[in-house]
């Protein structure tokens, strides 16, 4: 045989395996899963003609060095899918396996001929001869064995016949790989195992400097102070802004003032003083200890503290006298301060990270991680990471990995599609979206779709939230309370992972400056005094809601949302469900923040099992109204100064 | 720096190069081309953060070692595109290469900030630090070298800052690569250049046997007296059955009959008997000579000859008796027969392409393609490739394309969609299509779209027969003859590449087996005498047809159909039109056979260039009558009984 044809064969072997879903970018990248979830593994498996297929999905953990194999099925125009349940925290693997069935190929014809009434003498030799060829090690061998001594035993044509047209041994045949013909494919792919709070979190964020007592900078022990009614109100995350030492050249003052008065705080995002830079604490604050003791007693309520990562330094930063070569040197000889012309922010260096002796400075950037992981934090909000080479991430967090599989990033990386996916297929665990500006019904179902059925859903996990200290969106402006809660059920049952910018969003802040999305005199520059029980607050109603999420499993994850029909495009309707059907929750949302609007809605009841003709009970989980619905349309109305939000339960 | 830095860097460098198109399985085929087509090639390329990428499109002739570069265009959302034309027969390579722009990012930054009138003093110097790190040894440094000696010599800071801004010196820095930064992707894709009939051909099929004189067998003689018809009518393909040897043993009778009568001429499919093989020619149909003079003339007319590849034995072919290895062998020692059960093909043995001896066997399946070869044929119609190894195809296409360029395969694979895609990928140059069972207007537009519309397009050339020899469609048996009509004018129009199987369809035939699409006393079985200028004949049709399709540009490409809106479902209509839209073509067909239908009909005038305000000449190429339109919704009526369809040029 010539080489080329050797090649051919190599090619194009007799089974083809094609268009493996999921594979990220040829397998460049792992997909994600934390444990209990599933990976579907799809694939189009052929040979030529009408010869039969069959195929595994094989996975193990990784460093395993067998695989556990699962029959795929076959679901129309060769598509073939098998499932695998991630039951171990540690990494796997998955790749397939397929090959050509003749006793398969054989028993379908054979059917059609005795079904026609021919003679099959001759047949039944062939189907035994097929069956006589096929060996292997699997577990179905052995059973394969005794029918096959069955069929040499069998003592009538006829009783061979039904022998050899046995459903069993068929399936049997489908579970022992031929060996003349299997293929394998030719990539190994990875599953990266996170930790739960991946999925499904509940972020608060706030300024620990804004909760002091009677006046006084807020110090972590003010923080410490507040965390119990934090869990009480159910959220699982604390997020601070930096907690670092802020500079005092070009401190910002109030309102993004260029320059600041004597005692303005500045921003907690120009790091570094005199007192040290990404591993200090911020004087006022406290101490090391305290924040330890902070992170402890957060861990004893079930929260833990997000960091804000943050690679940038005010120009009092030590970095910048022990390390000028860090950072952009401009003609003049001055350092380059941050810039998004005509916009200056003079107060803030950003790094340079190809400087010549970027490996120093990425090992240093690294080390801030380790240190605070040290301290007992486990996730970081990583501030802009999208300003920042991609390979440094992917570099940081495989080697944080290696030795921290806990550990969380969630990139706030506002920006194009592109380069926010390039930050969850390289390794971060959770991302800002767009949801922050998707008010209008339309736009929300096409962007929920595209995050949950494309396959970003793969690697990309969203973190909805509804306001952040950088942007008070105009419908929180203008819509007020009501869009407050809509906003902030949406974000909590859409998506599993979600946060708020704490009291502001509480207390339905919506003073901006004018004809922008930022806060009218935004905390990021002052130090706040918040009325925390201030009238028409959101506490008792977030409360409801991330008990509700904590209650009912169907909206433990993000992949699941389905939408419905309803005849108001200012009405949202969305169902989602257990994998069960155990649990079942549907949440219509009013978007308009004005008006009470009603209509109809459509569930998919055939799903549910429920008959077209029964009356079924829903209730209203936030409200505790229980209804009685009948058939698939029901009428719905939601007054936006009573409550904007239905999240009901179906029994 | 770290090996897992190094590592990271590599994995993702500064500017990501993603999602090329067009890559055909991730790059393990080519994709094709004629002479004179465009390869419009996209990709997602970005960097980190607003830094401002370039990038090139190289391509080059396979075998150079020089790549030509073009400049790629941002078309949004992070999305580059290049375009390459093919000006040579030969195969051609393609891949990319991106770079970072700083002095491109420092423009636009510079702009915005005279706009906003800052002191820019350092910022001049920061640009013209910029532009003297440029070096490079493209075409554009000659000329940048000159607009950089201007800045260096300017005499003002306002002349200096003038310069800068200028967009020729942007567009200049475009076109030199960065060194530092300038990433290549890591592919090199193919194209396979292929004859200009491998798009553009139009296929008549006839059975030679069946035009002998005075009733006598057919014979190559007769067939060569009837070509200049053929070239008259406007086609340039012929086609025949295989015009091998027919077996005499289990030799089919007419209307399929399992045993034949004496006389029965038999299925041109059974090949082989005493007289040889798939080298030789059935004795009544002339000798080698007569079949290469047919060849000549054929040539001379604008025609090529078209061979059918039927890789199957009848029971008598020498291969049986001299390598019964290369069969199937039944378990009672026989060789198995041709089954697709219930029923049984007792004339034909298929070849078992995976014997022990596939080296030889494959060998000498190859032969056969060089003997014709050798006689003068271009042309081969593969009868079931898909009920072969791919391997083989793909083996043996590769192996006739290094010395013969200039020769096409026809894929006559009828099966599931991705069977017929892997044929395309591994070296097809057409295939044939569903579109033989897409009577109505949503599938066709449906499939017609999908054919023209999604990656397929790449590999996968169309080619529309309304009718076989095995396929007289249920609508062209209800149809007649306008369905006929309207069937051929959609092959002939939608597709660049076309076929009938003759007579039957000029004569329109429309006698089937009862509730089969299969011919009543069908050709395959016996021999015909064809009244071929019968009343109601196609033939004056077909020529005006085939006529429009050579004068008329805009019909010799399959890519670019464009369907429009009709408010009428039993008319379909669409536009194909040439790039530079000199050549503007509107088919309207009217699906209905038995009525009258009439609507109004959509055109994209504004892409034309036509104002609506003003009237615009049209004229029907197939009656010559012409009509005054208005604006982009006009009226059309067809009446089946007159002709069912116009082809309009738009002037």
């Amino acid at each position: 045989m010539t080489t080329a044809v050797d090649k051919a064969k190599q090619l194009l072997p007799r089974v083809i395996i094609e268009h493996v879903s999921p594979e990220i970018d040829g397998g460049l990248f792992p997909i994600k899963r934390i444990v209990h979830e599933v990976v579907c593994v799809e694939a189009d498996i052929y040979t030529e003609g009408h010869n039969s297929v069959n195929a595994f999905l094989l996975y193990r953990k990784c460093g395993d060095t067998t695989w556990t194999t699962v029959s795929m099925i076959a679901i129309g125009n060769d598509r073939w899918q098998g499932e695998l349940v991630i039951t171990h925290d540690v990494d796997y693997e998955y790749s397939l396996q397929a090959w050509v069935n003749d006793f398969e190929t054989w028993q379908i014809d054979f059917r059609k001929k005795i079904d026609a009434g021919q003679d099959v003498t001759v047949d039944i030799l062939a189907g035994i001869q097929y069956l006589e060829a096929i060996s292997g090690k699997e577990k179905a061998v052995k059973r394969f064995d005794v029918l096959r001594g069955q069929i040499r035993k069998s003592s009538s044509s006829a009783e061979t016949q039904k022998l050899l047209l046995s459903e069993e041994l068929l399936k049997l045949t489908q579970e022992i790989p031929a060996s003349s013909t299997c293929v394998s494919y030719e990539k190994t792919l990875k599953v990266h195992v996170e930790p739960q709070k991946a999925l499904v979190s509940s972020w608060y964020e706030f300024f620990p400097r804004s909760f002091g007592k009677n006046g006084a900078h807020g110090t972590f022990k003010d923080a410490e102070s507040i965390l119990p009614v934090i869990a009480r109100m159910g959220f699982d995350v604390v997020y601070f802004p930096p907690i670092h030492p802020i500079g005092d050249t070009n401190r910002k003052g109030r309102n993004n003032a260029r320059t600041g008065k004597t005692g303005d705080p500045g921003s907690p995002w120009a790091i570094g003083n005199k007192d040290g830079g990404h591993k200090a604490i911020h004087s006022q604050l406290g101490k090391m200890e305290d924040f330890q003791k902070l992170v402890r007693t957060a861990e004893s309520l079930g929260i833990n503290i997000a960091l804000d990562l943050a690679y940038q330094c005010s120009p009092d930063h030590p970095y910048v006298k022990e390390h000028p070569e860090w950072f952009f040197k401009r003609p003049d000889g001055s350092i380059q301060y941050a810039e998004n012309p005509p916009k200056k922010y003079e107060d803030v260096y950003p790094i340079n990270f190809y400087c010549e002796n970027s490996a120093e400075l990425w090992d240093e950037l690294k080390s801030v991680v380790d240190f605070w992981i040290d301290k007992g934090v486990k996730i970081f909000r990583v501030d802009n990471p999208h300003t920042k080479p991609f390979a440094f991430w992917a570099w940081m967090i495989r080697e944080i990995r290696k030795k921290h599989r806990d550990v969380i990033f969630l990139a706030e990386a506002f920006t194009r599609p592109n380069i926010m996916k390039q930050l969850a297929k390289l390794g971060f665990h959770q991302s800002y979206t767009y949801f922050t500006w998707r008010p209008m019904k339309s736009d929300l179902i096409e962007y929920v779709n595209e995050l949950t059925r494309t396959e970003s859903r793969e690697y990309f996990r969203p973190n909805f939230w509804p306001n952040t200290p950088d942007i008070l969106p105009y419908h929180l402006q203008s819509g007020g309370r009501p869009a407050f809660i809509s906003r902030f059920v949406l974000a909590a049952t859409l998506s599993s992972n979600y946060g708020i910018y704490g009291p502001a969003f509480d207390l339905c802040v919506k003073d901006a400056v004018v004809e922008k999305e930022e806060y009218f005199e935004s905390e990021k520059y002052e130090i706040k005094k918040w009325d925390w029980d201030a009238p028409g607050n959101l506490k008792d109603l977030m409360t409801r809601v991330n008990k509700i999420r904590k209650e009912n499993v169907a909206l433990q994850t993000t992949w699941n949302v389905q939408f419905c029909d309803v005849n108001n495009d200012q009405l949202i309707a969305y169902v989602k469900t257990s994998p069960d059907y155990k649990n079942i929750i549907l949440v219509v949302v009013n978007l308009d923040s004005s008006n009470t609007q009603s209509g109809m809605i459509k569930v998919p009841l055939h799903e549910w099992g429920i008959p077209y003709d029964k009356p079924y009970k829903i209730k209203d989980l936030l409200t505790r109204d229980e209804y009685i619905w009948n058939g698939d349309w029901n009428f719905v109305e939601l007054n936006p100064y009573k409550i904007p939000a239905h999240i009901f339960c179906i029994k």
